[in-house]
């Protein structure tokens, strides 16, 4: 049975050495995060994860959730407990304002607990995670009303939260949603409508449930710009807060599904259920990012998590697994064969798996950093820039970290030769648990669509200006002995700069040009972004191997990184040439050749 | 549910036009395989794959196999019956002698016929597949006895076939084996020890089951060189051919595995089991061989097989499913919205799937007439010249075609969107059955292992001078109207002859130089190889097009071809920067460093 252990340590470096989180005390709330607040929190999260969620992850993926004839749903065994646990220790709330029942600290913060808590057990952490993002939701969007009646009982965890955009017919394009909000007279609407692929949509975990629904209210325009947004608790909630009478909303169904089975993904059905409009009619799909921003980012941290915890499996295997003798002889004569972390592409795999989670990690951080920058600099400047650097990142580090997350526990699950087919083992869980992260809050292609089609033109291409000047001016003050890391970056830096300037010339004539070169441009950025992180980390391992001390850790930090840099980050040459390749191959058949 | 249609008619342009099987009838039974005989047997295996096998592949998945307290294995319902077609058509003995019950038809055929089975079900699939494997170890190493007791039998699928190789502390490092063999005095051995993970060990389809097992004789050398093969049939045969008692093997449980679900897994247990030696004592690993060879590029088959019925499915459901626009304007204006087929991204990803499918199709079957030609062949130097290029590519369609057939798999489900995580959608069943692949048969790492340091070097090189030999006259003879197809490779192929170069220049003096680019290695010829397909799939496809008539089938196959070569093989450069980066960073770590 796998053995989860949170980065903290890693963590810890990454948020005081890399990012320089001391130094952020301008920004409301980050003086309260002294280190040693930050230490005793990640601390604490670790050992939830490690002791908490992680014991019952594998025993949840057997079991998985049941629904009863009633529409009742029950978790796995120990759910309920570990959930329990998760709330009652304030974990919900950490990055809420204190208004609210929350702690207040950086959202970076909470992002480092999210990944320790996805990594530990995906399918549990998705109850609480989607509750804090219809937190975020209501928080900007909600009235003073509804956010005073729910959030602090969301932020306790004694309610949960849902988002519900899908319908059977209707996925990505929004502007098919038929689901409908009749106006009551009294301020609330009557939803009616079937939702597909609810996840945490029915269970057993909290009191109450509040539904994020999109709605078209009766009369309203077609397409996306009809579409209102209602909060639509599963229990009606009293004018003291108490509960009251059942909505008329229930799970018709739970899918089988490859993974995450110790999450329910409903079918809910709303037969006329009691709902509010939340923000302004018609604008649901812009309240609805909100909370689909948030939730991107943490399905990126999820991709990251899955493969980090398969990453730490395969190394106590490849430690344990006895099997041939290493290449330059034996190097464990005294037993029957050496363990197999000896032979080179086991340790190719490991360096692999291991240079990405290091760097994704530092990526995340920084990424959701920029959202703390975003909400509490004082500087309208440095929010603008923030608010660029992060509506630019969120689809790569949704795309990209999922798609070599995923990748990386095939890899993972690959050392353990057969065993790694067999379920006891834990390491199909973790492709099978993995897999999701590439399909919700947007499959892997919308993401890369979302890139090249929005984000890289938005402002007249500013937000890839901010980043390329990022880069450009740290790679300017590196010195001779970061040389093994700024080089490859400056390298890939000019495929990007090369990739981004082709679709400037050549897919303003023809959009497929863009569509057909989006899903390599998103990785390319992405390689780009992670080699970035790279010397930002050695920058940090160098200083601190400086200082002496146990400089072996910053060995082995700059190792890994310069693997990274030698094997990973020349991938971009290649996305560059299949950017080049334009749309013609691509769209050439008919569809009837197919 | 998905739809499977064997490819019958892109088998039959490449067995004819790309392969020219009609110019083969110098080799031994070749001239029986006239063009109407191939076609009929194709489409009639065809028919059993899309009629018989297919229709019986989810609900196998749903139910799996049973062990029941008494030892006794059930298949899923419906397993019987289909295996019984498929034994009872003579599809077990389509390459087998016909001294022995076969048809002695060009092995080469037989393998299209594996394609065809494993992409309708894998799991099904694996039952005459080991059959056929333990066939063909018997026909080159067992006694003429042991030949006519048993191969008819197995020929016509009343006896089933396994191998027994895995321990549970030994897999790959066979050196390791513990199971013992003795000598009972009457020429037969007592075995007795445990063997894991042995496929259709035990099952309810065939009277008998002929286990062919590794065992050490005792007093025999420790490591390989101790090592006997064992014919260990589940019920002893009576002198007249008749079943008589049940010999001391049992199944001690099933796996409960990721995927293949309909095949039966099993701890087997010899408990002084009777026991024939095969072959020479102590020379059991080279009888073994035979049968993994075969083995292997069967399993080559099976990547291949799951990613063209995860490229039908996909297709189908992105023909069918409306969602958004066409970035070019709409496409189905009078519909709610455009079928996906329309999006660059979707399409790129069918085409990456189909470009590949069609070239790795060719690898398998020239690398099938290598096989042929081997063994049929009349001149020595010919014979050797395809022993040679066979053994070359065994690891290279065992290895690429399972790992490419894998990520083709998980690209089909991708365009499914949330319905690719659901069961009922049969998406995830190819990518969890595809998974195996890459695993047994000696994971993919091995393959590549034994490609770098068994295939390559061996006899000065002679393999790999003959492939690239091979491919270079092609080149020379290749037109103009074949530029956008000889010079990408031309290209690739360079990249592979430096990347050659720098391993005879830096894995003597460093082995590990070897083995840290053993995959890229890998995965670069496979690359060439499935460039060079393309290359002559093109020459053929130009050939048919200048004939007139449906010219649109050809010229979708030179687009898809053109795919390839831009967006595909470029991937080279990526594999020889990696393979020049050698061992360095891969290899630095301490094993307590991770």
């Amino acid at each position: 049975m796998p053995q989860y252990r949170a980065p903290v340590d890693d963590t810890l470096f990454l948020l005081n050495d890399v990012l320089g989180l001391q130094g952020r005390s301008n920004l409301a709330g980050f003086a309260d995060a002294t280190p040693d607040v930050v230490e005793a929190v990640l601390r604490e999260g670790g050992k939830l994860a490690d002791e908490i969620l992680a014991p019952v992850n594998q025993a949840g993926d057997r079991e998985g959730c049941t629904r009863h004839p009633d529409g009742r749903v029950t978790t796995p065994t120990g759910f309920k407990a570990a959930y329990d646990a998760y709330a009652g220790g304030g974990w919900m709330g950490l990055s809420v304002p204190e208004a609210f029942g929350g702690q207040g600290l950086p959202q970076v913060i909470n992002t480092a607990i999210q990944d320790f808590a996805s990594g530990a057990n995906l399918a549990l952490s998705m109850y609480p995670g989607l509750t804090q993002g219809a937190v975020a939701a209501l928080l900007v969007h909600g009235s003073e009303e509804q956010k005073a009646r729910y959030l602090p009982k969301m932020v306790e965890g004694a309610w949960t939260g849902t988002m519900n955009l899908t319908e059977p017919h209707c996925g990505t394009d929004l502007g098919l949603l038929r689901t409908k909000a009749a106006p009551q007279g009294d301020g609330s609407y009557a939803i009616t409508g079937t939702k597909i692929f609810i996840s945490a949509g029915e269970h057993d975990l909290s009191e109450n449930i509040v539904h994020l629904v999109l709605a078209r209210i009766e009369g309203a325009p077609a397409g996306t710009k009809g579409i209102s947004l209602f909060l639509v608790p599963k229990v009606l909630v009293n004018e003291d807060g108490s509960l009251g009478a059942r909505n008329d909303v229930s799970c018709g169904s739970i899918e089988h599904k490859m993974g995450i089975h110790g999450n329910s993904t409903c079918v809910m059905n709303y037969d006329g259920a009691t709902g509010w409009l939340v923000g302004e009619a018609n604008r649901g799909l812009n309240a609805m990012f909100v909370m689909m921003n948030e939730a991107r980012l943490a399905v990126g941290v999820q991709g990251l998590g899955q493969s980090e915890a398969a990453y730490q499996s395969a190394v106590a295997y490849a430690k344990d697994r006895l099997q041939g003798r290493a290449l330059t002889g034996a190097k464990a004569p005294e037993r029957a064969a050496d363990p197999i972390i000896v032979h080179p592409d086991i340790r190719r795999t490991l360096m692999q798996i291991r240079a990405f989670n290091e760097a994704a990690r530092a990526l995340v951080l920084w990424t959701a950093l920029q959202g703390d920058v975003l909400h509490r600099a004082e500087d309208a400047k440095e929010r603008q820039t923030a608010d660029d650097l992060m509506g630019l990142m969120t689809p790569v580090v949704k795309g990209v970290l999922t798609d070599r997350g995923f990748a990386n526990a095939v890899e993972a699950q690959q050392v353990f030769g057969g065993h790694g087919y067999v379920e006891e083992w834990g390491m199909s869980q973790f492709v099978r648990d993995a897999r999701i992260a590439m399909i919700y809050e947007g499959a892997n292609g919308i993401q890369a669509m979302d890139l090249i089609g929005r984000k890289l033109p938005k402002d007249g291409g500013r937000a890839m200006m901010a980043f390329l000047g990022e880069v450009q001016a740290f790679l300017k003050e590196s010195g001779e002995d970061e040389a093994a890391f700024a080089k490859p970056l400056q390298a890939a830096l000019g495929d990007l700069q090369q990739a981004t300037m082709w679709l400037m010339q050549n897919a303003m004539g023809n959009p497929d040009n863009a569509g057909a070169g989006a899903t390599d441009y998103m990785h390319l950025l992405g390689l780009v972004a992670l080699g970035y992180m790279w010397c930002r980390i050695a920058r940090a391992a160098l200083a601190r191997k400086a200082e002496g001390g146990d400089t072996a850790r910053w060995e082995s930090k700059l190792v890994t990184g310069r693997f990274f840099m030698e094997r990973s980050l020349p991938e971009t040459a290649l996305r560059l040439a299949r950017i080049r390749a334009g749309a013609g191959t691509t769209m050439a058949l008919a569809a009837e050749a197919f």
